[in-house]
């Protein structure tokens, strides 16, 4: 089953006003960077790459960068050795010097990947969580890329990582019997009034969610506390409240800010500083302990998780598989995570659809503590087969692959550039 | 004066075999995303970003997004505010998603800024050098970006360090006088054999270099290690014999390498593991100390270069203005490695033709010490006006600008794609 076409879009959706703003992204065009590959029997895969517009067709570029070292190839053979054919598509030689696995490129990657790995679950008839749990420690680690993170762990430690932290079979049934809980991110943007805010976080309580986050980052830091003490006393004490101020502080000012919020009784701090900022993190995540400080949605590769969690600079890691270069990536840093006993909370659990599948796998495979996942809701009329969220929790996917399939009538409308490569 | 047009091309030179090899980059062509900014009284600046071929189209994509924010805008009043305007360009709210401040989007912003900059000493009739020498504290702090590294330095710290560190004038005449040493890195290419690596360095040595460098990242340790012996006994004690990994191992590996490789007195070892691995850089220093450890060439920003010397991971920094994104950053590092006492030797002085023109400010207007800066002298003959070195050193460049104009000829030959946008 060879690889012999890839399709590359350019799709951007519209937005209802206020949706998706936070402190430096005020006017957010949700789109995919969409990788789709079809093979000689006429599957088709699905890879798509989230970013906020322009600069969409950039990405898009990237995807088509990778076409000559995919074309031809079988899927079984990529998937039975993803992990090294993967690394050799990350270190490309010319293609890494405009990374290396960071940026366009790397995002462009994460898309092609998303699609190989869709092509894969899909001949296996299974969805991707199922196809992960299905397989064996050893044929997981032949998934993964320890090369730059051997330092901390390597293919031994990481199977007996595997072999120890597996649920057991009855957990494993109990936990896909009852769903994983979500939260929902679509309540509180920061265009929004603060009235807005405490209506939209009582409702999304009265649906069944058991978790809010709130974007902060407003000019001054007493309106943040404010806008986040009132969603504290609207939703009780036994909500978990998280806060989120997407990169806009430095380190002096996320500290402050941080003990301004302390007295809500917030869950998690995200993205208190810039995201490259190990050392920040690890001053901010001192200073304000025992609140705990998440990021991860804008670290670019497993070499700066790797970082972060050596230096103790985050209590959550929040990885992002459509901004980390594919599933291999993603592995790496889930490892690592487990062995430091860090919580791993993918980014945007519903915006590129493959979140919900990991989840699962951190869950039931690496034994990590049952946090709610993040939802956006804003895209769930674009996918074939979109998130379903019963009582604030994610239901188990039923349909193989990662579930990136985009509707045909949504790509009529909404792709900017259609290019068919074979 | 206005910008009024913007042309972006993707170009990419032939190039001698085995030339610009190295560990990971095997089979470099040496390319160039281009960015040409045309005023509306006819003055023309260039910058450009160099890339290895494959994916230059993917930054040339980069640097036509930025042309809306660009586009009608008066070059004197972008240069009079360029820190805010800059840092707006690098957190524009939807293009900052492909980084942040980094990858293909950061490139090309470097090459936009780099024309930027060059229409304004073209304006001004001033090689860059002499219009930075010229500019006084105030105006240079205004080059430059603190919100991100205001931890480290500030506007004030940054005045403090500008009124003390400048050379006399009579010295700063003397370094012009003089010319400013360089090294030929194109003597020791990985693709080259040991015989042709000892001839190479010993035909630079007689054209009056007094430091060579060697790539290593041979297949075995030992390898490596009898290469270097072999320049260091041809060149004898007094020349300065640089080693360069270029990121191709691991952390353990790195510090077995540079242990092999101390008895031939190696002035400094580049890029021994990945360069996004702060903590490994700092363990590979502290088990190799005194070796001094250099890096910074694919550090993607000021926030990972803060975050390198903050560590102590590094003892040279070697910034690329064409990945930062551009003049304000590499001033920004500049800054704080100043303040550190680390040397700045940009990366590859000769092939993006702008860092002559830096080493002269920061050894000038910084008083670092005059360490040799790199050559390529690959691209010469494609240059308007190529670099001029003199029995090793760099002669003061006299033509306004920053120097990266291309030939026509050489646009129409190896131009792969031409954008024209107003």
């Amino acid at each position: 089953v060879k690889i012999t076409q890839m399709t590359a879009l350019d799709v951007r959706f519209p937005m209802p006003p206020g949706a998706g703003s936070d402190s430096l992204h005020v006017d957010p065009l949700y789109s995919f960077a969409t990788c789709k590959l079809r093979t000689d029997d006429g599957l088709e895969g699905t890879g798509i790459t989230f970013t906020l517009g322009r600069g969409n067709e950039v990405v898009t570029a990237a995807i088509r960068a990778f076409w000559p070292f995919v074309r031809g190839h079988d899927v079984a053979e990529l998937a039975a050795d993803l992990g090294a054919r993967w690394r050799a598509w990350a270190n490309e030689s010319q293609l890494r010097w405009l990374g290396p696995h960071k940026g366009a490129i790397h995002l462009g990657l994460a898309a092609v990947t998303g699609a190989i790995v869709d092509l894969w679950a899909r001949s296996e008839g299974k969805p991707l969580w199922r196809l992960l749990l299905d397989l064996s420690p050893e044929q997981l680690v032949a998934l993964a890329d320890f090369s730059t993170i051997s330092d901390v762990i390597d293919e031994a430690g990481a199977l007996e990582l595997l072999r120890e932290r597996r649920l057991p079979e009855a957990e494993i049934a109990a936990q896909l019997e009852r769903g994983y809980p979500g939260y929902d991110t679509s309540v509180g943007w920061l265009g929004y009034s603060r009235d807005q805010l405490v209506t939209n976080a009582l409702s999304s309580v009265g649906r069944g969610f058991r978790a809010v986050k709130l974007k902060v980052g407003s000019p001054d830091i007493a309106t943040d506390a404010d806008r986040v003490a009132a969603v504290r006393e609207a939703v009780g004490p036994e909500i978990l409240v998280m806060v989120d101020a997407n990169q806009c502080w430095s380190v002096p000012r996320a500290i402050e800010a941080g003990r301004a919020l302390a007295s809500s009784d917030v869950f998690w701090f995200e993205e208190p500083v810039h995201p490259d900022d190990v050392l920040g993190y690890r001053d901010v995540a001192t200073a304000l302990a025992p609140m705990r400080i998440a990021g991860g949605e804008h670290v670019p590769n497993q070499v700066v998780f790797k970082n972060f969690i050596r230096a103790g600079a985050i209590q959550v890691a929040q990885p992002d598989v459509v901004r980390l270069g594919g599933l291999p990536e993603f592995l790496g840093v889930a490892l690592m995570a487990a062995e430091a006993g860090i919580p791993v909370l993918p980014h945007a659990g519903e915006t590129s659809q493959i979140h919900q599948h990991l989840i699962l796998f951190t869950r039931c495979v690496l034994g990590l503590p049952e946090l709610p996942l993040e939802t956006i809701p804003h895209l769930a009329e674009h996918f074939v087969d979109p998130v379903q969220i019963v009582k604030g929790r994610y239901r188990p996917p039923t349909v193989p692959g990662i579930g990136a399939a985009l509707q045909p009538d949504s790509l009529a409308r909404h792709a900017a550039t259609t290019e068919v490569l074979t």
